[in-house]
């Protein structure tokens, strides 16, 4: 064991442990779950310290020496499989990001020291150089946050894929809408599934456009955005030279105050996945519903079986990969509850609670971007549709009368519907019967083409 | 115009306006939508300062004279028609409800004076006498909300018994489960309306349990609690006069101090409350689902026709009830959403954002009861089943194979659905056409009694 | 009275009513508030009814007589004070919206017959021809949200404007910045006010950029967006005719079906009020924070005064109108959460919630206005600075030692703080008697510009 | 590797694994994040296997050798350290359950065949004998949640008593309340940490009633609550042997079909855990407030240092402890609004979204516990008092004036007050030169006897 000491007083560390006073303290003070910090953000936030030591160097504020042992560390630890045993400190925690930030600051220069035989490099003095936990800790957030968008993104593009392979393959499957799940007027399963590319390539524009505010950081504001303790020189070049280490084009923000204490881009960030978590959730019920059956239920849709579905009824196959997104979709939603309590909660020049903020954005990216992969490969992917069941309903619906109303009225088509269901016939059977119309006329009104609205169709979409 | 002034300055008043400077100020104030605060509220602040004037009278703070003049013009507000015009502070405000017990008893000051020729009842020194607002509107607060309970938790057990009575009406149709949406095993309708009435049986139980811990008023405790200018003979009675006024048996909190500054009673309401909410929901749902069609859905219920269901599709009947139930739900899951935050926000000795907190709950118990009335008259108690439609599928089913499984086994029994599906043939021609089983053992294994395992729904239920 | 019938039965009417028994239905199904239609939801469906008259006349299918009673009974209706007595739809109301369109639909139809006094205008054949509740309804709800959005842009851009004033006003009181509410190192008035602008400013980009997918709609493509029983022409005239109209530029959704059914849209916009919201309610939590006391709080800023604000203690001001702007916010996010319900909710080709979507949306658009009014007239524009507090504090504070660091080192620096709070006295005291730098080194590194950082404050601001 | 067969096709599995085909294709379905299913959930299913094993015995539905076999694998798997690597299924799961049942039926039957040299126990034939997923995961569920509830029960009181003891330590340090952020009247901390005693007290008892739904299971229930293919015999006893082997008392519902398919004391679990954590986040809040400083705030509490505040601010110590546990509460916040979502989303027999349900409620149970031990060990336990702070404060407070009202009226009383902030005065040098009272009648008003109201304090408190 070694010891070493902060403010508060003094601790045994692990002799060989590349953690230090900080860490361990966080590990003390912070029981709540087993979950740690997640990776992402502490390579993070290596990046942010590499790029610090770089701008260090070039200010003259590290010599060449100092500087090389650090950003060697760094690019070791970056190289390197993920060190979980290094990076101790909980993903709930109070501090702020303090515990995170000090605990890379330690690893680095116990690192950098090791590997040059010396003690000569600070976690506090030399790594956190012209550093607060206030910059590099929300930096790297963004960071982590800005890598997970690429595939995130890609992956709902090639749901938006998907759903069109689907949309050319359902275009002729004519089947029977329902608003407020009633039976409503015919349309097809092309058009349904072309109604849910549209709807995901929405989430998508969105995705992109929430990048337009996360790539300010407030690096080199230091502790409350105002710089203290921060070179000119290095200010101007940190972000950078961190652009360039980790190949996402960040920018600095204007003004560095606001950057340090405001939330409010982790709030629409937050909102955007909340809003693609929905759409997904939506998407899923559908699914779910358009599956029921396979006997007693809508029956349209085949989902393709996964796993068995009951423990006890033999040959039950249940629609597991949309219920597995449903709750994703809740727990995104769930998630996006807490980190508007978060956000809302921050006090004057720093929000304290951006440790959980960072970990439920973070988290939910994470999870919707793998809801969507099993949603793909496991579900959409092999959709078939009943085309048996889809075509009787359509003929045998009384509704479809909506279209003889621009020639009969509202009312009357009203008592015709009515009369159809009490006498458990056709529609066709009461208009040629009642002499209502010609047959050549009702045909006409009531062929596909016109019930599916074709021609415009064809121009509108 | 007659002038009044306050410690911000002088202002202008309609001249016959019972109200005064305090109500216009909150109205200048606090322009953000054009609801006023709930009447049931201001009703309950007039019971709150008739009771403080008799117990201010026992203790001798005021005399008989006073005394009879404000309760007097109490009576006569509680009397007469809300008056709407003498109550003008807006339902959102700030100021934690000064406001309003401002308003309560400038109106109270300037009928009493007016009754009585004089002007020697002052609104902070008379009315006000030994109150502040921190223990009035609290108060206040409580007892509208314990007013609203009864007529709820009524219109709950009268949900209960319609459902009972639907429970009775279609004990004997039996039709398909489904878990998960996909076909399971078979019930009836009347364990499913049971289920429901034992559902609401509970939420019935927990709003009559959260009248435990709502009856503790804060009344006698003053500003923070400390009970500074309250008379010791006066903060004796005042609880008990309320009590004797209101006809509800309310009590003095044991901690003052505690029961002017924390709010948990009231979110404990507004969980119970979204409790309820989600559960009308997810009955509404299932209502909306199981009479989904006519033709093309579950079509096994048949709900009451309410209203033409569609402007432009003649015939088409929506379920509108249990949709209007729907949105009530989410809407008070939403206010909760809002109770919570205002909970969390209070600071110190006082919750400033009880205004907010009273609004929703006493919003919440009212859209509640309303709903489920319309729940009832409109909906439920005319709820129909097609007997048809249950009957054929329960026939049809498959799954039904899963009452085999004690004789053959999970995974033969897999096989024989499987089979089924595939040939669209049934489980029994299966069975006896591979010679697996005697048809009289068959017919005994999936007869209505074995599968509804009825002898035990006899014993447990 | 006039008796009226539809698909359900007969049912009597009052005689000079404007409208016709479609409404009297919904006001007895729905009786949850007292709370209509939202008003400019109304005059958002009359004029897209009268677009739809034009179109219609366009297309050939009604004629030029038919076609100016309807318009000039909408352009009557747009130009009266609004006719409360004739829209008589309950806000909460279940239908997914045919209440309120066949409202509109009666109303026009009953005022163009009475005009021409001729009973040849039908509400469903005539008003509501080529239309369906299910486009009509969403159009003119996307009509009345982006109607309100301009003011709602404006008096956030207002809001930023009294803060930059605020700014120039405060650019010299220098202030203890603190970070997890302790102290941390200095900054200035001036910079806090700018970072609330700079928030606001990206707010307002928000409200600029959410427009976008809102100005597609859905009308032309009636029940599901096949768009059956509506003529080519007229669904290629009525948006553009709807634009016309209104003034604000429409435009026609590609996918019709998409449009109709899914409402991410409206979450979108929910998801950028809310971050306003939140944002509102952050800068007011710090108001209330830094204007604590008078006495025994931090009393950096002063407010307004606007009330008296205890009906006990006398003196007494307190922040009421950040306290109602806190409210208004956490109402905003309970709006929400009810509006994310609603959207999940919705199911296939109609999402049958939207009644409760816009009225939650209007909701919060007309409050974030109103609230913002109030808090920049009657809080914001007349905050002042405690400037003997804000110096006093920062020449006490020990933490301005931080700016020692980079000379000292951390754990030396901490040595000193230490002892400063343990000994109570200065940090230059400790510095000097130990002779652990010259009084003038330690000057430059003490002064205002070094510990404002200014230099690069100009830079970077 | 070895290869089974389910009705969806073959598979390799592990030659060693104790887990089967069920268990791998949940992993391989479901990989949404790398957290299992709760530990606590999966040794409850496994007593409910061995209750299960136990009472089919008892019916003679299974003889004594494979009874013994079941049993003996249950204990194995019990007494053992948790087997991580043989339940593997994914803690979000589609399939409401049947993964985790069919996960464990395999690990027994693998297990006792192992031990038996033998193949004849089958996973779904003998150890889900009589059983469904239906009935066995919820009530293992339940017996989860049950588990967790006395120790966090035992973790709230721990918290009273801490308060209680710091009401003792406290009792005479007067210090001055407020309201809405501004000084109020004057109070103790006694009485302040009185108050927080006495809010969790509340949390203790709804915690305590929330039990009593809760023990309510419906195992016997089978697939949907009809008991189809239990025994009557096994029906009335395996709940009893469930009881014995946990020591905990359950219950079988009456309404089985009820307890399968309605979630609503899920939510009501999650309501009081919700109620919980806001009144932690409050208190949190409030020590955050009361500690602000050191210098430059509130500093009436010192919160015990654990870790050293600031990466760059020398000596900084900031309130690590309540950050966490307001964190803490935003995510049980943000889980019960998952939770919310996931009860109000189940669809007719059955709640498909348990998983969530039962994975958030666990966690929330342990988050809270393991908050609350931090909270008393690391902060509370520590606290202490600025006696000279409060003192100075309420002696300079001219807010006391209130308690001259009673002699003076409430507007000459604000016009004293006005006038001491005004000249800087003390309000008894104003009421002395003025002549307005005997400073002997002064003395006694504003004594802290009468200041604090004690007499009545000690009657009702």
């Amino acid at each position: 064991m070694r010891v070493e000491r902060d403010c508060v007083g003094e601790l045994e560390i692990e002799k060989d442990a590349l953690y230090g006073i900080n860490a361990v303290r966080a590990a003390h003070n912070f029981p709540i779950s087993e979950e740690k910090s997640n990776p992402l953000l502490i390579k993070s936030m290596i990046e942010v310290k590499k790029a610090a030591a770089m701008a260090n160097h070039i200010s003259g504020a590290i010599d060449g020496a100092k500087a090389q042992a650090i950003i060697g560390a760094c690019e070791q630890l970056l190289k390197e499989k993920y060190n979980s045993k290094a990076f101790i400190v909980p993903a709930f925690q109070g501090g702020a990001g303090t515990s995170v930030n000090m605990n890379v600051n330690e690893v680095i220069a116990n690192l950098a020291n090791r590997n040059n035989h010396s003690q000569n490099i600070n976690p506090n003095d030399d790594v956190n150089l012209a550093q607060s936990t206030n910059d590099t800790f929300p930096t790297a957030g963004k960071l982590a946050m800005l890598k997970l968008l690429p595939s995130l993104q890609e992956k709902v593009l090639a749901l938006v894929e998907v759903l069109e392979e689907k949309e050319k393959e359902f275009k002729d499957t004519v089947k029977l809408g329902r608003t407020q799940l009633q039976d409503a007027v015919p349309t097809t399963f092309g058009n349904s599934f072309r109604a849910y590319a549209s709807l995901f390539k929405r989430d998508y524009s969105r995705l992109r456009n929430v990048e337009e505010h996360l790539v300010f950081v407030n690096l080199g504001g230091t502790a409350i955005g105002t710089g203290l303790n921060a070179d000119d020189i290095y200010q101007k070049k940190v972000v950078e030279k961190l652009s360039q280490i980790t190949g996402i084009q960040l920018k600095q923000a204007n003004d560095l105050i606001d950057a340090t204490q405001n939330c409010d881009v982790f709030l629409e960030l937050s909102g955007v996945l909340k809003t693609l978590a929905v759409d997904l959730s939506k998407f899923s019920n559908d699914l779910r519903l358009l599956s029921s059956g396979p006997q007693a239920g809508f029956a349209e849709l085949k989902l393709p079986a996964r796993q068995a579905g009951s423990s006890i009824m033999p040959g039950k196959v249940n629609p597991v990969i949309p219920e597995v997104v449903n709750q994703v979709a809740f727990q995104v939603i769930g998630n996006d509850a807490a980190i508007t309590m978060a956000v809302e909660g921050g006090q004057l020049e720093l929000n304290a609670f951006e440790p959980l903020i960072f970990r439920n954005l973070l988290q939910n990216e994470t999870f919707l971007e793998r809801a969507i992969t099993t949603l793909i490969d496991n579900c959409v992917s092999g959709i078939e549709v009943n085309q048996e069941i889809c075509k009787k309903e359509v003929e045998d619906s009384v509704i479809l009368a909506t279209a003889l109303t621009p020639a009969l009225g509202y009312r009357e088509t009203t008592r015709i519907v009515k009369l159809a269901m009490k006498e458990h016939c056709s529609i066709k059977e009461i208009v040629l019967s009642e002499g209502i119309m010609a047959e050549t006329k009702f045909d006409s009104l009531m062929n596909a083409a016109n019930l599916l609205h074709e021609k415009i169709a064809e121009v509108t979409v």
